[in-house]
């Protein structure tokens, strides 16, 4: 075995015959070093394969350096890719990320934040379980003075700042794009009306179907939990009605596959019997035949902006004090599943 | 906003007309407290919607009852399904799980180390980075008499305890298959020699060439990082061969929709022309048209087991003394793209 070690900025600063904490001025790229000199120290830094000790140097400082967050499941493209980006951008400023998962239950959810709280982060970047209602834990993050930031599953009424697309449009965007098609029954399998996400998805979809004068009928609009079970189950009811819809918007891309299964298990053809059209655009959409017609929800440009309101709280705890609420636009990425040659 | 004081023991405690000590006992499944007890207590507890706090009890106790994990990646099914089914097992005991991710980076994964020693996690489980030889970082965990546990990707020269499948004799499974499809020309899209897993897959591929007589060739046997895009490079420099391939298989099912995706830009009908088999039955596999061939890596019980030996530690730090090595058995799931109808 390759004991080795480990190199430190001493070893550097032996190597180039300068002081310690002139390499450490050099490698956090100080104006008071030159140029030549910082580019030396990184080329030995490099060449020693020297791996600085970024939670040592923080815990001088008072901080952990860490950014909990807390995801509602672990095996969703989506949340991946968010924190992925998130960890690009927090990983060069050096912090790094601790990960929770609520697996969209209140409970576990309370305990990722006392999780987090006991572990001293400096901040939390959450989306929040399909159970919460009850936002008391979130409000103890705030009332320790820990920056909170949520995405994607957030709730206004916790006043933080949040980062997430434009649900109600993209519902509209849904809803025109399956009439343009000729679509005249269009049926919603959606998430919980108490997620703010999914009643923003609700509500687009019913006020476009009032813009089209097309029917909006209870028996068309079904909520759940949006896995591909739940989507299974939501199309078998869809399938049950006297006066079946030609079309299916589900507010996730898992119940769409749920629905399609049912779909081609019942020889129903998509999208020239029924249309659908899913909401997430994990890369699963463009895989399966047919390819299902989704949103893309900006999971890299979410991560990013998440992960950049957290640092401005880090520069200036005491002059960021305005809310960010940044909205996206989402994009409609028409595939297979809902193109009908008429 | 609903804000709700939290439910404790005392309050359940008073609804009953008992001591706070009783309900925690009955809470705990104490054989000195009456059936009958117990079930009170656990009603009154669901009605007042308690919710225990874990953390503060294990940290009376002097444990933060954290399990740290360390993945490879954010992005995958294993790997996310291992987790999820490790946090059941951990969870109904009383522990919360962090994660962090290592995104095949050895500095990254270092990073990780030092993060969650610093959260004092009463262990950590983990799979290597692709990058990682030096073995120094995952010493120092040992070192500080915390249990570590591998899975997946392990390295026996840390002498812990390690689970996962048997990957010498899955290649063995997978050549057999494609032997018996007729195939004569294999190539193997493999991963690192240097991490054990993906050599004992190599080993086993170039040994059952051996059993079944056919050519063992360096052309045929590529190595790389087993992703998407290496996939596709992979499958682009065997069909520059003189002698193509008449099938290929991958170490991961990454790296087999990436030549799934060559072999179809280039016309070239799979499993007829090239036969195809890949690696980890990520659901993705099943999706596709072709379907793809795949091992079952058994995550589930990968991570069951992995969350088991955790918990013998700590029911018996003295005694758990011996090294677990649990090879699980591999099987293969045949699917469309390696189903030659001759």
């Amino acid at each position: 075995m390759n004991i080795k070690r480990k190199t430190t900025i001493k070893d550097i600063a032996n190597v180039l015959n300068i002081s310690p904490a002139a390499v450490s001025k050099a490698l956090h790229d100080d104006s008071r070093i030159s140029e030549k000199t910082k580019k030396a120290v990184k080329q030995v830094a490099k060449n020693l394969n020297y791996h600085p000790n970024h939670l040592a140097s923080a815990l001088r400082k008072g901080k952990s350096n860490l950014v909990g967050i807390i995801a509602p499941r672990t095996n969703s493209h989506f949340f991946s890719s968010v924190v992925q980006s998130m960890e690009e951008v927090l990983n060069k400023k050096g912090y790094n990320i601790i990960m929770t998962h609520s697996n969209e239950s209140y409970k576990k959810e309370c305990d990722n934040i006392d999780t987090l709280l006991y572990t001293q982060v400096d901040g939390i970047i959450a989306s929040m379980a399909n159970e919460t209602i009850d936002l008391n834990y979130y409000n103890k993050i705030k009332t320790k003075g820990i920056p909170l930031i949520l995405f994607d599953r957030g709730e206004n009424d916790l006043n933080v700042d949040y980062i997430g697309i434009d649900d109600y449009k993209s519902s509209r965007i849904i809803v025109q794009h399956l009439v343009e098609q000729g679509c005249k029954r269009i049926a919603h399998i959606g998430g919980y009306k108490h997620t703010r996400i999914f009643n923003n998805r609700i509500r687009g979809y019913m006020d476009a179907l009032k813009t089209y004068h097309l029917p909006v009928e209870p028996e068309l609009l079904l909520e759940g939990s949006l896995t591909i079970e739940d989507g299974r189950a939501k199309m078998e009811q869809l399938l049950q009605l006297k006066n079946r819809p030609d079309a299916v918007y589900a507010a996730s891309d898992y119940a769409a596959l749920g629905a399609l299964q049912i779909l081609q298990e019942n020889q129903i053809s998509v999208p020239n019997d029924i249309a659908l059209v899913g909401f997430g655009n994990e890369p699963f959409t463009s895989m399966v035949n047919p390819s299902i017609t989704s949103i893309n929800q900006h999971s890299e440009a979410i991560g990013k902006l998440a992960a950049e309101t957290f640092l401005e709280y880090m520069k200036a705890p005491v002059i960021k004090q305005s809310l960010n609420k940044k909205i996206l636009d989402a994009e409609l990425i028409v595939r297979d599943s809902s193109q009908i040659k008429g």
